[in-house]
């Protein structure tokens, strides 16, 4: 990088006729609404704020000064697009509709096929392609009879098939404003100064309508026929769940998470199965969006607890920690079904009511909601399922709720 | 924040009778290597660039905007401290052996008692925890009597008591330099360039040496007596694994994750009970680093190659979407093994030559090399496997490899 000498501090617009393509956000088509274009080896066709690949845009950098990536390396992206058309739909052209992922992120050769043949560097912040997933939950619950092969959705060896999309955060900050009810100054203003300086240009460019922020991606994995997802005479059953790698990947008897995943997965199955289809939201919010650190440490209040573990001063022990009790911002979340034109799901397998007042707020119905059974849930886990329940957690007649919630201990530190 | 009007872009070395405490990185002990401030709530006090929490910090400025976080809110720490006690080490104050972690992260109440006495906002970077793991796939191993409980590491019911850390990345940049042969002014202007322009004190302010960048953490997760692991007279299983949402937690067969790390929780429960340690570390480098989008575009690639998917063209298609085959930068990841004061790991449950090279380059010895076993590799994970031994991946006679990679064929998109 020796022959580059000249560090520019802080972005400005560029002259009139050096200008890149304008972001007209929920514009009524692609064309009109216009390409994100985050890449940076064309400054000058930069208009966002930030870089593509969420959090994974450190190591790119680190990447070029390593000396192992060229700074102008352009994507070949052959062979690279969705393996099934997903949009556009009439929820993309409503600005208010979709405000945390570009609706024409995986679709952008053929949206913005003009602006790629002038040179521009334009990237998918979407990427749709087919997998078989193969879960020893699926197999337990096949054997148990809960969940029958079809051929076709379920195999007989116990795999699944499913159609899945890595969707990257794409902030419109004015409408990220909007839905946290703060204006556009002050959530600039907020997102440069408690980063501690992230990114200047969110006070000084207000030119920059668009965010790339680098957090971690959303995943979603569809089963059954995708097209059931927006046909409303057809059946969906959805889960949306949030990152909870301890439980998810490891299996931590703390908390419910990976047991109503899986639960949720035979959920998808059985419906895709009776002709509708099935969705699982997964968003990288670990620890409620506080961090997995966070998380721990508050592990260990709680189970030093004098009282003991208890459903009663759950929530307040999240609260002195991290001064909340939740950073989910769940109001972000229903984006990703007006992105899949989903206007109704019929079997919600989720007790949030944080996350059902979220989707019904954005106007999507919602018809059955179904909570964990209660024999998966782990016994250590039942502090964080009544303090929840209590809090307006939904339950209903299969829903063991306690009288007394300070009765709902968990396991002390000396127990392990 | 209507009482806030001024908004300074980018901050300026504090005048001499107000500066934070200094941190002189790798020095003999707590008190001469000085406390890591990265909060936001009193600004004069900060000694880094960036926030806690990693990528997190997005989410707490998000609360801050929307009004439902206090921004001067100081956690309470009662009773958040490691439930079991780990370093100091040797290898702590050597400025060379950890460069992206800071060792002194879970005890900051101990070791910087006077600076927060004093009022400093020090806050954990390492939270060091207890927990109980319940995976199938040990009960599976349990029922083919590959291990056996023995009602202390492994219990009856197939719950492995663990000993778990999640680890905030904390760069010192001179050292993150040296260890990627570059220099602190090209890493700082790579960093800086090539994220957008993320935080302009990378290159106005050589003064703060350390760094908390967005990005995800590590976790540990640690079996048996975690002495065992600084102890030379007695055994150490480990795994180190990056993660990989789609197998780690979906099961998707396209790669050997989750039943590599499956297998390694085994080994790590094995020689627990033989009375040594294991120890899976856990790495937030989805995708290789690249990022799940790009995984996925990368699969559609391989998958939609007229030759088929195959493993002697495996490496190049990742490379010409993403310019580089690999981007997790395994130089950084001994940092945790200098941590926990491991000097030597006798079991490596892992084939990856860039792991393996990296241990050795930071004076870690490995005696064994555990290779996945062949019948736990999915058909379809062959095209990776065969295309990462011919790169240099451990084998050994227990390993087939085959003659020809172009015969290493995968299932085509058609065949979902």
């Amino acid at each position: 990088m020796s022959e580059q000498k000249h560090i520019v501090l802080s972005s400005h617009p560029p002259r009139a006729d050096a200008r890149p393509p304008e972001i007209t956000w929920g514009a009524a088509s692609a064309s009109e609404r216009g390409p994100v274009i985050g890449s940076i080896n064309t400054p000058q066709q930069r208009n966002v704020i930030g870089v593509h690949s969420g959090a994974y845009g450190l190591y790119r950098a680190l990447a070029i000064a390593a000396g192992t990536l060229d700074p102008v390396h352009k994507p070949d992206l052959t062979n690279t697009s969705p393996t099934t058309q997903i949009g556009p739909f009439p929820q993309w052209s409503d600005p208010g509709k979709i405000v945390s992922i570009d609706p024409y992120g995986h679709m952008v050769a053929d949206a913005f096929s003009e602006h790629l043949e002038r040179g521009f560097d334009i990237r998918p912040t979407i990427a749709v392609t087919r997998a078989r997933i193969h879960l020893p939950e699926i197999r337990e619950a096949m054997a148990a009879e809960r969940v029958k092969p079809d051929g076709d959705v379920l195999l007989e060896g116990g795999e699944v098939a499913v159609t899945k999309a890595a969707i990257e955060p794409v902030w419109y900050l004015a409408g990220i404003a909007e839905r946290l009810g703060t204006t556009e100054a002050d959530l600039r203003r907020s997102l440069f100064e408690y980063t501690g300086g992230m990114f200047p240009e969110l006070v000084t460019r207000s030119d920059l309508k668009v965010f790339l922020p680098p957090i971690g991606n959303i995943s979603v994995y569809i089963f059954g026929d995708i097209t059931a997802l927006w046909d409303t005479a057809r059946q969906v059953a959805c889960r949306v769940h949030d990152e909870c790698n301890g439980s998810d990947v490891f299996g931590s008897d703390i908390c419910t998470c990976r047991p109503y995943l899986t639960h949720g997965i035979e959920e998808c199955v059985r419906t895709a199965q009776a002709g509708g289809a099935g969705l699982i939201v997964y968003n990288r919010k670990e620890g409620r969006a506080l961090g997995e650190v966070t998380k721990f440490l508050v592990y260990n209040a709680r189970k030093r607890n004098p009282d003991g573990d208890n459903a009663a001063s759950y929530f307040e022990r999240t609260e002195c920690v991290a001064g909340v009790e939740d950073m989910r911002f769940q109001d972000l979340m229903p984006d990703i079904f007006h992105w899949l034109g989903i206007s109704r799901v019929d079997r919600f397998v989720s007790m949030s009511n944080l996350k059902y007042d979220a989707m019904v707020a954005q106007g999507i119905e919602i018809g059955e909601r179904i909570p964990i059974p209660d024999d998966m849930i782990p016994e250590d886990a039942r502090v964080e399922m009544d303090a929840k329940k209590a809090a307006g957690y939904f339950t209903d007649e299969t829903v063991s709720t306690p009288d007394d919630l300070s009765g709902t201990k968990g396991r002390a530190l000396d127990d392990y």
